[in-house]
């Protein structure tokens, strides 16, 4: 059951796409509203409640005991207390014995201080008393993976994802290995990481193209010193299986006689004075592109033709929360600030205000209250600031509307690929993110670092992502920022191979870290091996969780919600129907404990082989994993196919599983696939089946 | 078994105590010793070794898979991979088929690759081919703590501990807990926080003054105005059975007319001119007291009689890596360098480039190069720049010998302190420590911060600290920086009562985190009733592990060497000769798996009393662990005695025990004391015996 309560006159974010009425009972909403200035919502939690949601945030699965922000954000400085990351996901579950979910569907700055300053108190703050609320209560027969007592949360989780939309699906090769890294310049660096996949037999699918490529850092310009021939390489790489992935940055470079800059002129951000709001990025100073604003988004979605004429078929979107290094306001100010400083001695006051001084410009929040949107009056409600123009359409502060414009750059992409081809699904992943991107494209993590914390953290954020819709996603494996280390790739790997978005990524001025630049390759390419081999598998259990609104990954809990020890289970997760996944993410151990919440049955992979199964029941283990291997449970009753490994997602046989599970003989898997056609496989001991479905 | 190589000739750093013949055969180092240019050693590892100790590190207990730099530096910004805290302790032990330690005496900086840039290999580095290495291979029957095939790891460190030194042992009123914030201004921030324990019946005995204390942060002075008879107010504590434990900075104030500036002028580094060293820290420009030259630790030791005088009878150290928030050449060229972007476009390169720099001249290392020591010719060997003055003094640079600077304020207090009483124990501890000051005080684990991790990492770090001698040790319980949680704070505390050095402390500008600022005060009243409960028994393990140059913190492969998980648990830890610990270190967590190397009676304190105790078999167990609870373990067969909570250690009644532990009738703790006397009491139940013992 779903209520809406609607405070003042909301922006319309297009977040939502049922219609539901509104409510006149503010009481749908537990706890106490308190709207004398702003919005406030504050709700007393017992103590063994949890909260769930907030998709992409620093924290555990569980997110009591932490304060968040949403507030989208180029944060390359995370730790434990980070409030704000790239997406803003304003939908959280509160388990408590009568579990409901509630989504604020607001545009702006948004507070969750969940039990961090009074450890029993939620409070969710708004600065304007302007956005609908959801409330959503569990409903019967509405789940897809039930055991006996546990549909709640999955419920839960159902109607916000009908409410929101169906998530974006990409093509099959997406799931597919990914080799990045900021710092390839050129055909050479990428026919290296290409050439060293094939000489060392380790898959690889497609190789993404950082803001390198570009002439000077302008989108969809390649620089014709480093790609002399670009539509040929393309297509060569094409037969060989492997597609080229580009960069696309919010940010446009302001140069007179760019083609994107001249015709983008009418559709930038501009600021109070109707000027274009001028700030810098990658390549100095840089306009832009209002996506708010459909016109503007028609304009810049168009341009990504020029990449997919030359054959490309996959795009990432950055610096798209957006990023501002420096506004001339702010620029401006900490020169002026940094001047004071000058020739006087500094104490324990002075030296700390001015060592902030030459970083003070970078990604503020007041710089965002200096440029506008145009949109509608209808959708911008009471966010507008200005009297309609002639046309109906008022200006909002990007402020009070920061989150939603990364949102709207992947729609912005995926709104000009559905007009060009509406059959064809293309690769796009975007950085900032809003709920209802989930429908037109995936997200990576963001910049994350080589860091042991930042594999379970890949994990509880692929729970909390897949409640709020973005199922297509994955972190940079081996991390982005720092220096990673070949044991923490591996472990790193070991979990990322089951992540739909599968890629290995690293910053410029960081340790290499492709694969083939450590000892024993083979070990890496035992686990791309089962990447590979499970292609099939983890293709059609995302499709199947798109196509019907429920999670690829989610926590125990929503499938044992009974169960105490799997409601606190936070370094496990749950894949699709039959998996359940125990990384080890601890530097040197041989090993961790595991819970079972049912029988299931331990599968280990390592030279590219099964080469121990067996059957646990339920209870606590102590599981060795070698750092080669890949552990992993299938629950009790379930198959899954195996293919054989192959080199790339073109080349895996789908007519030839190897079935591993503890289920009796004539149990079907249904494979679900996006080609369209349905036929039955018989298997290899001709007793098992898996059904083909198309969708 | 300990072999000395000696390469070159040596700066004599007075690390060790014990005369070691050198030897001529290099061999007695296992691996290949490359001096070519510097001191270059490299081991291949197998793949199971195990490497232990450098003492104060990021990582886990096992150091493989991390590169370290051992260098003493103030670094605010801590995350899993920085390479340098504030210690340097170059004591490894490399626990292969044959296990071996080494230890490095070098003053300056090392480089320890442990695995991390090729996973078999160790590389251990030093610029300067003049070093001593001890090897130390294990001796029988030196093991204290004995199980059947447990006693290599333990010969180890004992014989390093021999050759190093006796540990530091401070008064017992030092294990009582103490309560710190960078932020207690004067005395009536200092008597709320007296008022606020006394109120919620909050065990105190000391409080920790800040450097707001001093007067324009000058070292031993106190500001008037904030406390205007503090001699008397010191006295009126004391009667109250709280002392109060200022801190001193390395840095002094340089103020004309400033006594300790005027008369130390002698004793200052200087810079290559001979002029006095000049750099910012708290007080502005500020000079450093010479500490490696003996004359210069007595002007100083002698300064801190003037807090003795007024009743102070502990004392900590900070800054003294020295931290260096900029040198006039680091500051200028800060300035210079900004300038040249002022007025200019920035882009992708100019702008990261500038945003660094304003913070630039904070802890360089090349500013170390600026100023320098005067030492012996002996002392300095093949570090002198200098030809012997008629003293027969040289100078040496402080990069070059930049790790034993805060060693040697430590042993300038330490010294003056016993001038002036050899018989009473002072409190004393430190930032910045080398091995060697592990003979004059303790150490705090420095500036960390409030996550959830750091729980886990202090655990590992009392580990390694042990190892190297560093015994009276803990970390800021709750974190220094950034804003901690309530439930955060009971689990930091739930493993800090049980650290020697158990303080709460905070820095300015973070949130309150003195226990009384949260709800239900009494969770955390039964957490410190267990430490004042078992203080004595932790003060008895304290010093006899001192005494007999044993541990007091040790991995659970101390004593359990040929337990392969015993020796890959790194999140438990063992305390004196019966207890084992397993703190709860993850957010939300209702409980933690614990591994028992052998039979243990689980104890659960809650309410502040044992409410539940378990006899389990060794094994594998999920332990439920309230947030408001402590679990711990005791080895079967030993017993512990429980005095009575009380609200300080003076007030604890020694004289009446109870005694838990699954142990025969009759079993006898013996209770090592610091007072001198030797005595029999019948406990309660008049059947086990704790014997005292006099050291």
């Amino acid at each position: 059951m779903i209520k809406k309560i609607t405070f003042g006159n909301p922006f319309n974010t297009e977040s939502v796409i049922k219609n539901i009425p509104t409510e006149k009972e503010l009481s749908f909403l537990p706890g106490k509203i308190n709207n004398s200035s702003g919005f406030e919502w504050k709700l007393q939690l017992e103590d063994d409640d949890i909260v769930y949601g907030l998709g992409e945030v620093m924290k555990g699965i569980n997110l009591r005991g932490g304060k968040y922000v949403s507030w989208c954000l180029d944060q390359p400085n995370q730790d434990e207390n980070t409030p704000s990351l790239y997406g803003a996901h304003n939908f959280i579950i509160i388990f408590s014995k009568n579990p409901f979910a509630v989504y604020f569907d607001y545009p702006g700055l948004m507070e969750f201080d969940i039990g961090f300053t009074a450890q029993n108190i939620l409070k969710v703050s708004a600065e304007k008393n302007s956005l609908n609320v959801f409330i959503i209560t569990p409903e019967n027969a509405e789940t897809q993976y039930k055991s006996e007592n546990s549909h709640r949360l999955t419920s839960l989780v159902h109607q916000f994802r009908n409410l929101t939309g169906q998530s974006y699906i990409p093509p099959k090769w997406a799931f597919g290995f990914m080799q990045s890294r900021w710092g390839y310049k050129n055909q050479n660096d990428i026919d290296a990481v290409i050439q060293n996949h094939k000489k060392n037999n380790l898959p690889l699918d497609s190789v993404c193209m950082d803001i390198d490529y570009m002439e000077d850092y302008k989108d969809f310009t390649v620089e014709q010193k480093k790609f002399p021939d670009f539509s040929n390489y393309v297509k060569k790489l094409k037969k060989d299986g492997i597609r080229l992935v580009p960069i696309i940055d919010a940010g446009i470079k302001m140069q007179d006689g760019y083609d994107v800059y001249e015709q983008g002129k009418p559709f930038f951000c501009k600021d109070k004075d109707g000027n274009n709001f001028v700030a810098g990025v990658w390549p100095g100073d840089s306009v832009f592109p209002d996506f708010l604003n459909k016109d503007a988004r028609n304009f810049f979605g168009a341009n990504y033709k020029k990449l997919t004429d030359l054959g490309i078929e996959g795009f990432w979107n950055d610096m798209n929360e957006p990023a501002v290094f420096y506004s001339k306001k702010s620029l401006k100010n900490a020169f002026a600030q940094i001047e004071k400083y000058k020739n006087k001695p500094l104490d324990i006051q002075s030296f700390f205000a001015f060592s902030g001084l030459s970083s003070s410009s970078f990604n503020r929040k007041d710089d965002t209250t200096l440029f506008y949107h145009k949109v509608s009056k209808e959708t911008a409600g009471d966010f507008a600031v200005t009297k309609p123009d002639e046309k109906g359409n008022v200006l909002v502060q990007n402020y009070q509307v920061h989150n939603i414009f990364g949102y709207n750059m992947t729609r912005a992409a995926a709104e000009s690929f559905l007009q060009e081809n509406p059959k064809e699904r293309k690769l796009l992943f975007s950085r900032s993110s809003f709920v209802g991107a989930h429908r037109y494209g995936g997200i990576w993590t963001g910049d994350n670092h080589s860091y042991w914390s930042n594999i379970l953290l890949s994990l509880h954020m692929m729970a909390s992502l897949n409640m709020t819709g973005f199922l297509y996603s994955g972190s940079d494996i081996g991390g982005f920022a720092s220096d990673t280390s070949r044991d923490l790739l591996l472990r790193w790997l070991a979990f990322g191979i089951f992540t739909p978005l599968c890629r290995n990524h690293s910053a410029d001025g960081t340790r290499f870290q492709e694969f083939y630049q450590f000892e024993n390759v083979c070990d890496f390419k035992s686990m791309l091996d089962l990447r590979y081999a499970l292609l099939p598998f983890f293709y059609s259990e995302f499709v199947k969780a798109a196509k019907t609104n429920q999670m690829y990954f989610r926590p125990l809990s929503f499938d044992y919600e009974d169960d105490l020890r799997a409601l606190h289970t936070e370094d496990q997760i749950l894949l699709g129907e039959s998996l359940m996944l125990a990384p080890v993410y601890v530097q040197n151990a041989i090993g961790r404990n595991v819970y079972l919440p049912e029988d299931m049955l331990m599968i280990e992979w390592n030279n590219s082989q099964v080469v121990n199964q067996k059957s646990l029941k339920k209870g606590d283990y102590f599981i060795d994993v070698p750092l080669n291997s890949v552990v992993f449970f299938i629950k009790k009753g379930k198959i899954v196919p195996f293919a054989k490994p192959a080199l790339n997602s073109a080349m895996i046989d789908t007519n030839n599983f190897s079935i591993y599970g503890d289920a009796p003989e004539g149990t079907i898997y249904e494979l679900y696939e996006d080609d369209g056609f349905t036929t039955d496989i018989d298997l290899q001991k001709g007793i098992r089946k898996i059904k083909k479905h198309s969708v």
